[in-house]
């Protein structure tokens, strides 16, 4: 099967918790609503960003169940399947196609991690089987699974054993090989670009759709380098991602995805705190933040 | 809390499935009969060896209960607590406690890793209180977690924070910090070596206590080693340990995990296949690696 | 002092050895005379694809006297100083200066390696001062020296220290840090982008100088993505970087660094072998890559 | 040729320089003499702790000379050969057979790494022609090569390859390697063991010689612990082999190879400065560092 290729920007969904850190799917709705607003084509769902490795299987089925009314032909939800279990992947493969979202991805597993290409395309067969005609995408993040196979050779293997297999989200840093598996046979699989304080220079190299977090309350200034980019004027397009680059900094240095998830708060949409080991920002801290995020202009840069 | 030091062999037991390749836990008691007979102190389960990464919560949780009778004064029963989901882990804390099993172990989360031993603390605090008064160990695998952080760090600040905190399942090859780790504060936690192949390293470095999957099948290979260090016929150990190394070094050429299943099988326990992505051997390997075990005359090494 | 920042492309430049074995540089002046006639603007000697960690001391001191005479307004001969060896980098710094090249370049040292930026700017210091006036670039190559501090850190700590600090020659895949790193206080520092393969990327990133090994025979494809990309025709810009992707990832089948001097030597100038451990290619090899290359249209697209 | 097993200590020298930072033999006859008359038999010289990688082939050929007049049936002077310049280990080889030393080392090359054993081998082949009937160690350092290759396949590989091939100085964690390459071949291959602090586990897992940079000012310490493995006396030479493991993780805290130079410098024998970047003690925490090894006993516990 050939899957149309994804134009645009999916945001990587955080995971809605209440006061107590249980899961609220009620806050989802109104997030998402905003989303397409912006021009958002879709969400990936308990993926990194959703906290996907600190859920537990009902947990993920409830957001499965949750997002899915929202997937339609100009909304596409995509869900993450585990981690390092192929027993519970298969059961939210089966859950989605229940529940009829767009599709699904897997990372490597890391615990034991396959040391060849064909030991993971050996895992992710059962996984694709049971996700039946939904796209399969394969969740390159070397940085945090430590497996680090050729993704040419990964397309290669799965060709003939993984009729669903739709692409791979990418986000790693070698660029050269994004645009090889851009161009792997005649360009047949989505190479989805994953890392949006890179959108650019994704952008040069052949990306097409986009994968991040940031795009949950950044997608404006996103779409906006989109355009200068296609328009050609390049100098308006890096002077953006610069913009891009500067709050992305700055919020690295309050930690990560949980400054991240601040941010969404700052934004409206209070999803709660990181499950631990992630450290989330105190209510000092978050306030700290909006004021660095302030005198950036960030606010105003995402059209706030 | 102060918990008595483990002394000898904890075998980290393989997790036993049918055909289909579902939980059987119906193998349980006869491996777990003749490990108490050979003089094995107790077992570690869901472990590495058991797969933990690849297991439901409610296969781990059906495990507990199926371990639980065994455990008595004589016979230790440890559990492995996830993985990367602290909810998983409290919820399988709280199962340990009621199956009334003996004690409860983390590892470092290893999709989000902590990079700061108080941000590790802060993760197992709630864990640790789950469990109650069950003895918690911390598993320290960096090979596979990718977490390496000062174990002399750690013992420091869960003394404050973690009253039922027991020690460390040490299985990494800093044998300087591990004899540190058995001297910390007078010598208050229990630190078990984790290497079989250098069990007789362990111990001349001060280990008491050892944790290992190769006890499963080989057991008086090991406790003869013991005897002979005990007695410092060092001559003898280390020609002993030596036949661990040569079936060791043999079955990694196998396949590592999965071999190590399988020669459980040949002793007369077949758990089934490791689930992928490991490997596990054809019938033919299978054949081939009793045959070299012949000839290496492990099964007579191990008195079988 | 602010030393101009160098624009377009800075060939790395193989060191040639004779039929022996032994430095020959009487094969420089023919191409060096080549690149200037394409446009190149200068010449990085006894770098990474120069075989640095390969030469004798006195070796690199002939090089240096070899290359000084093209040193002009309009071609930058830079020298990188060792190494691991402070002593050799001062001695190399001081024979720069007396031959009057233009400037140096220094790696992290990579045996002892430095652990914090200020260890590293202890190490420059020494070295800086005996360049005197010439201008010194960190060489920043992770991959390889497996060192990876904050390059933001260091331009912030040679500030106040090093008064001859002329910039990064970037060569790591982080291209946030790069374009910060462009950006630091108030663009004061030169940062040469080190990926012909990305050259397009860099570019995009803010990129207006790079150094690479495969501009010694295919500068001409790289000025022409200068070119598009000025024009903002981005279409043109990727088609032509995908070329330079295809046959750098062709000649990476056949061994990296050395495949790149076995081009070289297809194109008219035989520069002789690289040293161990480096493997370098049989004339059979050497052959199939010739028609592997012209398979490829690669000669044309060079110019050739 | 089977070279004699090396049995008992061989100290790997610091390189002694004057208070300007100049090379200084001079100060070599007497440490040499002390550790003679202590028992240790050779050095290990222009290794790691020698700071091989910050020293000039010149310098390294005057310390060669220097310390060729010590060597003789019962002192073994053995070089280490460079780094990564296999030019400069072949100089420096014939220099070793010129001033008439014991043996040689090589280092796998750190910046060109070798990713097999026979790329190695190719490397390592002119190295040891020059070195004549010397015999050659590969001295086994992964943590700082960052080369990892299996020691059993590189002596099965050089046993046709390279006839004055020795052994292996293994300074690695995996103790049962270790073991097998002391097996090899019926045990024809030399093994020296690496880590200091971990002398009796290596005992244990039966090693017979060892090089390390403690053992030029400790070596009473670690005889006795020899003495009482010899004995079977382990309780003993556990006790002692936490003293050796106290004041390495203490001086480990003041800066590890430039502390032990203080340390050195503490027992009477000045030999200067590390040189950068690794970071030397200023005068104060020397005295801090007697303080802290005063209150524990160390110079005492060697006899000092």
């Amino acid at each position: 099967m050939v899957y149309p290729r994804i134009s645009g920007l999916i945001a990587a969904t955080f995971t809605p918790y209440d006061a107590s850190g249980a899961l609220d799917v009620s806050l989802i709705p109104k997030l998402v609503t905003r989303l397409r607003e912006q021009g958002v084509k879709g969400v990936f769902i308990a993926g990194t960003t959703g906290e996907s490795a600190s859920l537990l299987l009902s947990e993920k089925q409830q957001l499965i169940a949750a997002y899915a009314p929202f997937n339609d032909e100009e909304f596409n939800v995509i869900v993450m399947l585990s981690g390092t279990s192929q027993q519970e992947a298969i059961l939210l493969a089966k859950a989605a196609r229940e529940q009829g979202i767009y599709g699904t991805a897997v990372t490597a597993p890391y615990y034991f991690r396959p040391s060849s290409v064909s030991q993971l395309v050996e895992y992710l067969v059962p996984i694709a089987d049971a996700a039946g005609d939904l796209p399969l995408y394969f969740y390159h993040i070397p940085l945090l699974t430590r497996v680090d196979l050729s993704m040419l050779d990964l397309l290669d293997q799965v060709r003939d054993r993984i009729p669903n297999f739709a692409g791979i989200k990418y986000t790693h840093h070698d660029l050269m090989e994004f645009n090889r598996c851009l161009r792997f046979d005649g360009g047949r699989y989505d190479v989805l670009w994953g890392w949006d304080e890179l959108f650019l220079a994704g952008l040069a190299m052949g990306a097409r759709g986009a994968v991040g977090s940031t795009y949950n309350f950044a997608a404006p200034l996103y779409l906006r380098i989109l355009e200068a980019y296609r328009k050609g004027d390049m100098d308006t397009a890096l002077l953006l991602q610069q913009k891009s680059i500067d709050f992305i900094s700055l919020y690295a240095t309050y930690g990560g995805p949980a400054a991240g998830k601040a941010i969404l708060s700052l934004c409206g949409y209070d999803f709660g705190q990181f499950r631990p080991p992630v450290v989330s920002l105190s209510p000092e801290r978050k306030q700290a933040l909006r004021r660095d995020l302030e005198n950036l202009g960030f606010f105003s840069d995402i059209g706030y």
